[in-house]
């Protein structure tokens, strides 16, 4: 599923008299949602139902776990009313986020409370062991959170590449091994259940930074994340764009006139400017002691001076994607992210030079304000925003 | 003026008997557009509209001069019945496409039918001259129509380069001298007078292909001019697609290795495949005889084995731009257009070829069915979408 078909929701049915009670228990919860515990008083008021009305949308709401009461008003004039919130735990959601190095897991009530979260390095070194770990790290997750999987209703899953619902595995992920094996949203479907969507992870990134961080109100931009490999997540209006065949914002592939690579197997850009390249390029002129790129940086930061010249020529690479992406997409706002991007307070400045060197068409580029967990955040959103559909939805058949 | 704010319509007063007869009118006038001529039995069948109800429509509508009867059924049982279609000359509409080789506008009525086109070199060497060149082509093609000015109910200019909604000029305009001076969007609206939309030229090809030409019904697609200059027309789920501040599609601006342009006065991408640097190519290695970029592909076509090899590095050229594109857009559909672009049956073999090596994200790429009438046919279009809707909300004030 992807979020969009999470999001289809059935439509009450209108003018039945069931139908009818549907709609306003909606109203109703739709109102404690956006604006926080209330009283039947209050809610009547401000949807325009009568207090009768309400009173019966919330009654039928407690009992179906929806919302319950949190106390009763006390100050001002008239009687005491028993004021009423949504009920948190009416459902919950698991986020995962697979990353080359990290796999983080979260799981989060339907207000959005991050109840459990596990993060750790990832070691696997086939599809098989991957797929177990993700089993694995769910499960831990879910049941510190004191759940079992089958009682999450959502599960958002964001991994590098595109999913592809017709062979039902990845597109264009060569950093995790195997991982565009046929069948492999399959396997993870068995190994996680029922609820299970498949994201983009720098699409994910792009939802959480909407969502809770950067660019909450922005209309048209997007999330950079450089890291073990390169990945853009696109907003437009509001909205994800993913383009004809889910591949929109996977700068990796951008055209790269220097690159040695295979580009069926990694992405020109990708081979020049992901981490992998910022040590080669460091080894390159004599910096032989570092392991990764954030060594690197680390250097950088205290003054070495080739580690600042390596920084300087990855600046230069980076204002050659986000020209690109400006000259393509003119976006208001360029979020950077991951393990490399994420060093904005070195980057910034000379990516700026580079671009004003390049194009007159000079997005502004912040850093995300999620860190490392943006991809885990838009996991948890899009989970949410499904969650809080399917427990209306599926009102009847829930038990607490 | 943009497309969207001419098409914002003011919503009829339901509620009223007077707006329950414009609801009528309405519904009726957009059933003769869609389905073509009809009869007052046919078209209450088809709206569920009672006979007196759509009887008393197409008189308001017929004296409002939007529908004409256009003859009786003959054939058939039952009696004859008056079969109307909705007035081609209720309105005309005027477009206008400013290249920096040629100028052509047309006058269509309300059927979409061109009445009066003309086509001339542009020839000025000066903002001032090329408004009243193009105030000069304006008149002559309307009065070829029968008109003036005043009786065109929109006027679509196309135009190189982004309008400046705030400093009334064009931004990104560097193949028309001065046309990127403030307040120029007024002296074109002082010329042409009112109902002025001014829009981005590679845009209006985009919505030329998407309405008449090879885009119909596809949901992500880009049109790419490469002519004088290089502009890109961009259309996601049927509407262009502007970016944060109407630059989108400005890939005259993408980086380019190579360049040795100042990108404050021209794009490095532009500098490197627009038709100028073919001709300069070309004269580089030995054809001092070629004073066009169209005279390369006549050589090349002719076989010549050096217009070729300039053919095919300006087909490399074209490949890394709908590579960058395609990393970032994932666009299903590439439509070549523009004095270069148009030859199509020279270059799109080496472009897949160079794509093929550079990018797994290979986008279907044809000519434009429009040719060089791309822009000319997307501002009809957009000037005929917003007439039908204008024409209708002024019914009471037109007189024909």
């Amino acid at each position: 599923m992807t979020e969009e078909e999470l999001n289809v929701r059935k439509a009450p049915q209108v003018g039945t008299p069931a139908g009818m009670r549907a709609l306003n228990q909606r109203a109703v919860l739709d109102r404690l949602r956006l604006d926080g515990p209330s009283t039947r008083p209050r809610i009547a008021k401000e949807t325009g139902l009568s207090k009768p009305t309400v009173g019966q949308a919330l009654l039928d709401l407690e009992r179906h776990g929806l919302v319950r009461p949190v106390g009763r008003t006390t100050a001002g004039p008239g009687r005491s009313a028993v004021v009423y919130e949504p009920n948190p735990a009416a459902a919950h959601v698991l986020g995962v986020d697979i990353g080359r190095q990290r796999i983080r897991a979260a799981v989060s009530d339907l207000a959005g409370s991050v109840i459990a979260r596990v993060d750790e390095r990832n070691r696997c070194r086939s599809a098989d062991a991957l797929v177990r770990k993700v089993r694995e790290l769910a499960v831990r997750t879910v049941n510190d959170a004191g759940l079992e999987l089958d009682d999450v209703i959502t599960k958002v899953v964001g991994s590098p590449g595109v999913p592809d619902t017709r062979g039902r595995g990845m597109h264009h992920a060569p950093n995790l091994p195997g991982w565009e094996r046929q069948g492999l949203l399959d396997e993870l479907e068995a190994v996680l259940g029922p609820g299970l969507v498949v994201e983009n992870d720098a699409n994910l990134a792009a939802v959480g930074e909407r969502e809770y961080g950067v660019a909450k109100g922005v209309g048209v931009f997007v999330t950079v994340t450089v890291g073990t490999g390169i990945g853009m997540g696109i907003v437009i209006d509001g909205r994800l764009f993913r383009g004809a065949h889910g591949a929109a914002g996977e700068v990796g592939y951008l055209p790269y006139p220097e690159s040695k690579e295979d580009p069926h197997v990694r992405g020109q850009f990708e081979g020049a400017a992901a981490a992998h390249s910022v040590v080669d390029r460091a080894k390159a002129i004599g910096l032989t002691q570092v392991r990764s790129a954030r060594d690197v940086f680390v250097l950088a930061k205290s003054g070495d001076s080739r580690a600042l010249e390596v920084v300087h020529d990855e600046a230069e690479r980076l204002a050659y994607l986000v020209a690109s992406v400006s000259a393509v997409l003119d976006p208001e706002l360029v979020v950077l992210s991951g393990g490399v991007g994420t060093n904005i307070e070195l980057l910034q400045e000379p990516m700026e030079l580079a671009l004003r060197r390049t194009t007159p068409l000079v997005p502004r580029i912040v850093a995300g304000e999620l860190g490392d967990g943006a991809v885990l955040s838009g996991a948890l959103a899009v989970g949410l925003t499904a969650a809080r559909d399917l427990v209306f939805d599926q009102r009847e058949a829930i038990t607490l």
